[in-house]
């Protein structure tokens, strides 16, 4: 007797990021989701690595927020194709909200792709949207306790990006803990130090992008 | 012909809230749902209260965390009854974590009990627990947008207290402008200007907790 298996929510989201990485893959573009707590730094990060790599590369961004085009807006006076995704209440984005914002970028035009989530180290880290890679923006603020109560996002990404060590003087923020509970959760993971406001380690994180 | 109206969740949610509120009253103990961004200071704004309250009043502290105890262990320190709620995975508490919660609660030994929140500037504020008044600690390091970027929360709370005002000199943050995004969505809710390192505006804060 044949069985028949349903998809469920989940399933379907994993699909449509197939969809999206396909889309992508046709295209030759390398996509990053972005992901963090509010106001770590997401968008400081992308806007400081357009300034240094928009005249070596094409790039393109997708912001994710729950309302308001702040991000966008900013975004949008560098010059590079930008589609704000408006998310409406919802915690995350899926991998929908994405293929939405697909076709609303010139694929063909760009080179690498800045997927911006909404602020949140919870949810974003359940739902594949079909990116190359996710980058998990931390911040020296928030504390370096951070990966053993959120081990879930600090699990999932390929890259941690820990910003703010402008800030390191002024705050008692311990970088070898972070470090060592970072990789007791994800071994793999490199930390990169920055400062998107004094420009200190974005270098380390051009070559990383670029490796 | 009788039409029969099935509760959803969140009408569930609502109706153990309710027992939540009443079981509280009941024992005359004042709650407060304390929320924000991950690393914002609400266990520090525990603690400083604690700290500067507890010979008066009696204080209880329900800590919920995705995983770890190590905000319970901190506060334990204080010699006030805490129990831990682990949400496993979960974005937020819901009206039934707190309800297990309280049942491992001495309530009747209890003025003042603090319930601090999972890390998450959206989630939380969908789910009422039953908690007499809703406290978000926004912080400076999080940036003056965070109103118009999640503005649920924001209209959902009683008081804003804005922590970490100690790095004022070292970010561009716009107070005003936080300020009045801030009544702009929700008239009622005051903003408290604190800093939980140096102890600065936390008199204006208890103030606040004891009117």
């Amino acid at each position: 007797m044949e069985i028949k298996v349903l998809k469920n929510i989940l399933g379907a989201n994993e699909q449509i990021a197939e969809k999206n990485r396909k889309l992508l893959d046709k295209n030759k573009v390398f996509s990053l989701n972005i992901m963090s707590s509010p106001g770590a730094g997401k968008t400081s990060l992308i806007l400081q690595t357009i300034k240094r790599l928009k005249d070596k590369i094409r790039i393109g961004v997708i912001e994710g927020d729950i309302s308001s085009s702040l991000d966008a807006e900013l975004i949008g006076k560098e010059n590079v194709p930008t589609v704000q995704i408006n998310t409406g209440g919802a915690c995350h984005l899926d991998a929908n909200m994405l293929n939405n914002a697909l076709e609303n970028m010139p694929l063909r035009d760009i080179d690498l792709l800045f997927i911006e989530n909404v602020g949140n180290l919870v949810c974003p880290a359940e739902f594949v949207l079909g990116a190359h890679r996710k980058v998990l923006v931390s911040s020296v603020p928030e504390g370096h306790d951070k990966p053993l109560k959120y081990p879930l996002m600090f699990t999932e990404v390929n890259v941690v990006v820990l910003n703010k060590i402008d800030l390191l003087p002024y705050i008692n923020f311990d970088i070898e803990a972070f470090t060592r509970a970072v990789k007791g959760l994800n071994e793999k993971a490199e930390v990169i130090q920055v400062s998107c406001t004094t420009g200190e380690g974005l270098e380390r994180w051009l070559d990383w992008l670029q490796s």
